[in-house]
């Protein structure tokens, strides 16, 4: 094994195998879309990188289930990641990122990188009342992960955390503004108006939210992950040789569990761009 | 096999087979919660009997995924209720009944049953001007199994058919009325409005936004077919001696696949009362 050289990613798990190459794919998995928006950042971030992209479509949302399932399902994205031979695993999934990190750990010999911590640090960094908000979907709220990062990095942060369960569904029916999303928008975030300066969004999808989140917390740092994720995820490449230098046209593969086609058609929104028609597996 | 005279349940298939003892508990499956809505109405049209209630909770919604995950889940379910020596297979998730229901038919001898006649018998008896709408779930519409009951009974019904993604998880965060049901109830419904006399809930969950969508739909008949679908079970099992006769306290089980604490919590709002705690299994 080769040593990782990772000092503060309290996120990052495991180490690189001795026989693996430069040239194995990165693997991401979310429990549906919502990666998307970490596979586009990388994709930005490491042109040359072949990536796989996993989402649990069947078994999606993850955001409303307990620890145990989160677990249990993670576990077999990652085997199917592996079974793929990525040099490295992203767990774009915000609720799988803050309960299962920590078991994995002891389980993969693969890195495996979580999105909370890139988010923390921007936050910390962008704070200035060291006042921070934190949503995200019922499950993260619950496992308390944001906090306890947060409070590890700096223990005179006071962080409001809200779980918003109707975000999800409301970017999935596509509204993103309106009478509706500002109801709930008020609903969920009442509370932390005027009390934060800065407002983690610890969902993937939460992003296509700026718009009515941004007018109605006016002045607040809105923090999306997926591109501080993106840079990690070439340092750590880099650090440990393994940064794919072919040059040559990278190779995207996608695998969903359910709705191939849906999952096409959004992926076009998401991404700007066409993508090739995802395989059905089951994990 | 024992013959069963059934004449016009397209939703039922299988009979009863000869070793079926009428003390075997009734079966029901939903993917979540909502199906209690159909178990409290057989608990009160069948008072002695027993009934085992299994719900998917793991990998809810299902009104969001294909066909082939949703029979796939489904035959998984049944298969565990068959475990359990049921009588009878109650399917209470419309979803689940709109695409499986055909499928099972060559599966399994046990007697299945579906939720979709019901509400549609109950819609022709009600409606005066035979235009009548349905609301449900994406995958439900998309199946368009309502619409072709209602047609294969009236071919000059006209019907307006509606998917309402968003109504599911307003129900499960508790929000039943106010700006944000209003505005969905609007978004939804304003296609409709002034077109239908009666307008089939085909969702388990969406009863509980009755007061909504009847103050916007003024005068609409609303259909909620749980009730229908206990008599129709009532009637089967009284036609095939299948009733449990035997009078004593009958025994009620609740397994699910995550969250059996939340479960417990939700049921006694559904039920109005506690119940035993569920048992978490894994299909």
């Amino acid at each position: 094994m080769i040593a990782v050289i990772i000092k503060d990613y309290s996120d990052f798990f495991g180490s690189f195998p001795k026989f693996m190459s430069n040239k194995n794919p990165i693997g991401i998995f979310d429990s549906g879309l919502g990666g998307l928006t970490v596979f586009r950042e990388i994709e930005r971030a490491l042109p040359y990188e072949d990536i796989v992209y996993f989402g649990d479509t069947a078994r999606l949302p993850y955001g409303s289930k307990s620890k145990d399932t989160i677990m249990r399902f993670s576990t077999e994205n990652i085997l199917f990641l592996l079974k793929k031979k990525v040099k490295l695993v992203v767990v774009a999934c915000n609720t799988s990122s803050s309960f299962a990190l920590d078991y994995f750990k002891n389980i993969f010999t693969v890195p495996v990188l979580g999105v909370i911590k890139a988010g923390v640090d921007k936050a910390l960094k962008l704070s200035k009342t060291q006042r921070i908000g934190v949503i995200a979907t019922k499950s993260t709220i619950a496992s308390a992960r944001y906090k306890k990062e947060l409070l590890d990095c700096d223990k005179n942060v006071i962080v409001y955390s809200k779980a918003c369960p109707l975000f999800v569904p409301l970017v999935e029916e596509g509204v993103f503004t309106g009478k509706i999303v500002d109801g709930a928008v008020n609903m969920y975030l009442k509370s932390l108006k005027g009390k934060v300066d800065t407002l983690i969004l610890g969902c993937t999808h939460y992003p296509l939210l700026k718009t009515a989140i941004s007018g109605y917390l006016k002045g607040v740092y809105l923090i999306d992950s997926a591109k501080e994720v993106s840079l990690r995820v070439r340092m750590i490449l880099e650090e440990n040789n393994l940064l794919n230098n072919t040059k040559r046209k990278p190779k995207k593969e996608f695998y969903v569990t359910d709705k191939p086609r849906e999952f096409m058609k959004s992926a076009k929104i998401f991404l700007k761009k066409e993508i090739s028609r995802p395989k059905v597996v089951n994990v």
